[in-house]
C-alpha cells in the first residue's frame, strides 16, 4: 500500500553552534515523505516556489515518491530558518517567509483520493481537514501538530482530532491541550477527543503509545552525537506510517513495530542536517539499528 | 546472598500540593533497605537519635532487616523537610537538621565486614569511603550520590568511585560530573572514572545502564498518580541490589532483571508518602508489575 503524505514542503536555513547550512530541502512532508519512502511508496502534496531547487525535486524523485500532487506556483518557497542551543533541546525561529505557502491549499489529485493511509503532517489544521474531506474511505488516518496550531487554531484542530485514527504530539503539546501534567492521564483525555490511537513523543527520552492494546513504551535510538533535531518528529511518524502502510494484518498488531522503525528513521535524521543522513542510509541499516533497538530493551 | 545498606537514617516532613506529612521514615539507607528486604535479607548501617520513633524500628523488623549496625546515639535524628512543586518534579528544601548524622561514622561489626553484596547509598563519599575500608572482599560494590557532593566533596567522591563496581547517578549530576549534555557520552567518560557498570536515572523517563554487555535502556513504570517522589531513586537501587544479591550467576547476566525490579519498587514508592505505599506491597505485586512492564515494552 502507498503513504499519501500531506504537508509543509520548504527551505531550511538550520544553524546550529557548530555549523550553518543555509537552505536545505526541509518541510514537515519532506522529512515524512523520505522517512515513509522506505518502506512503502509515498505520495506527496504540497507546494513549492519557482525558486525550488531542481536537485531537491532530484532527491524526491530518487526515493521514488510520486509528485504528482507536488504544485508548483509563482513566487517563492517557505523558507524557515532557525537557530539551536547548545544542547540542540530548544531551537528559536529566526525567519518565516511564507512565500507560496501563505495561499495554499491542497488540492488532491484523482488518483490519490482513494488512497488507504494518510499522514497529515504538520500544517494548519484547516488545511489538514480539507484534505481530508476530499478523501473517498481511507484506511488509516494520522495527523501531527505544533504548538502554533493549540495557540491560535484550536476549534479547527478539535474537530480534526475527532476524524483521526492515530494523533500524533510532543509532551508540551500533550500537556497544553490537556491541561495534565502526567502523560497518562493526558492520553486518557485525547481519546476522549476521538482517536483510538495517540502516541505523545518525547525527544530523546523516545515515545509513547496508548492504542486498544493498552500502552507501548517505545526507546529513541541512544545517539552519541546530534547533529541537528529538524525533521526528527516528521520522520518518526512518516517512517511509522510507510511501516504500517507495508504491514499486513491488523493495525494494532503492526503498530509497535512501525514505532520502532519510526523511532530508527528519527535518529538517523538527527545525525546529519536537514535530510543529508537520512538520504544517505539504506534499509540494512535501518533494519539493523531496529534490532539493535530491541537489544537494548530486552531483558 | 544478603546485601550491606549504608546510608542515611532519617525523619522526613513532606509537603507537596495536596498534603502534608510530618516526621515520616525516610533517608536513603531507609528506602534502600525495604526495597531490598522484597529480594534478600538486608544489614542496615545507619545512626538514629533517641527521638527516632519505636515504630520505624518496628517497620524496620517487619521488613526482617538487621539493625545490628544502627547506632542510636544521644540527640535528635536527622531531620528533613522539603515541599513539591504542582508537577512533582521540583523540590525545595525547607529545613534539615543534621542531629546525630552531624558526627555519625559508620562503623561495620565484625559480622558486616565479610558482606559480598554492598550498597553505599547517599550520604558524604567520606564516609561511604569510610565503609569500603572496613570491608573485607565484597563481590560488588554499588554507591549512589546527590549533586550536593559534586559541588563540595567532588575529590572524595571520585577517590570512592574508583573502587567501585557500580556507580548510579541522576541525568542532572552526570552532567554536571562530565561537562558533557550527550548522556550516552557521559556514560563513557564515567566508565573511565573506575566503574564497570553505570546507571543514570532520569526519573519518570527510566534508566540507562552501561556495563560490558553494552547499554540497557530501563523503562519506568507508567505511573497515573504521583503523590510523593521522595525516596524512589534509593528505592530503585535498593530494590537492584537486593535482587543482585539474591540471583544466580554473573552480574551480567542478571543486571537488566535487577533494575527492571528497581524500577518497580521505585513505581510504587512514588504512590504513597514516604514509605507508606512500599511497605504495603507485596512480592507477587512486584512481581506482576515487572511482567506488565515487560509487555509494556515488548514488540
Amino acid at each position: 500500500m502507498s503513504v499519501l503524505i500531506v504537508g509543509s514542503t520548504a527551505l531550511d536555513s538550520i544553524k546550529t553552534p557548530h555549523a550553518e547550512n543555509p537552505r536545505l530541502l526541509g518541510g514537515s512532508a519532506s522529512y515524512a515523505a523520505v522517512a515513509a519512502s522506505f518502506f512503502s511508496p509515498v505520495k506527496l502534496v504540497g507546494v513549492v516556489g519557482e525558486d525550488f531547487p531542481q536537485r531537491y525535486v532530484q532527491l524526491y524523485r530518487r526515493h521514488r515518491i510520486d509528485l504528482t500532487g507536488l504544485q508548483r506556483l509563482p513566487g517563492k518557497t517557505f523558507h524557515w530558518s532557525g537557530e539551536y542551543e547548545a544542547n540542540m533541546n530548544r531551537r528559536r525561529t529566526l525567519l518565516t517567509e511564507l512565500g507560496v505557502f501563505e495561499t495554499f491549499t491542497p488540492t488532491l489529485p484523482a488518483a490519490h483520493q482513494g488512497a488507504q493511509f494518510v499522514l497529515l503532517a504538520n500544517i494548519a489544521p484547516s488545511l489538514q481537514h480539507h484534505v481530508l474531506e476530499q478523501m473517498q474511505r481511507p484506511r488509516f488516518v494520522a495527523a501531527d501538530t505544533m504548538d502554533l496550531w493549540l495557540n491560535v487554531a484550536l476549534p479547527d484542530l478539535l474537530k480534526l482530532v475527532k476524524r483521526l485514527d492515530l494523533f500524533v504530539l510532543n509532551d508540551s503539546e500533550a500537556q497544553q491541550l490537556t491541561g495534565d501534567d502526567n502523560l497518562f492521564t493526558a492520553l486518557k483525555k485525547i481519546h476522549r477527543l476521538g482517536p483510538e490511537y495517540v502516541v505523545i513523543k518525547k525527544g530523546s527520552h523516545g515515545s509513547i503509545l496508548s492504542g486498544p492494546r493498552g500502552l507501548f513504551l517505545c526507546p529513541a535510538y541512544p545517539l552519541r552525537k546530534v547533529v541537528d533535531p529538524t525533521g526528527a518528529g516528521d520522520s518518526f511518524i512518516g517512517g511509522m506510517m510507510g511501516c504500517l502502510a507495508a504491514a499486513k494484518g491488523p493495525i494494532d498488531s503492526q503498530i509497535r513495530r512501525a514505532m520502532i522503525y519510526g523511532s530508527v528513521v528519527a535518529s538517523f535524521c538527527c545525525e546529519g542536517f536537514g535530510l543529508g543522513r537520512t538520504t544517505r542510509v539504506t534499509r540494512a541499516q535501518i533494519d539493523q539499528r531496529a534490532k539493535e533497538l530491541e537489544r537494548l530493551t530486552g531483558f
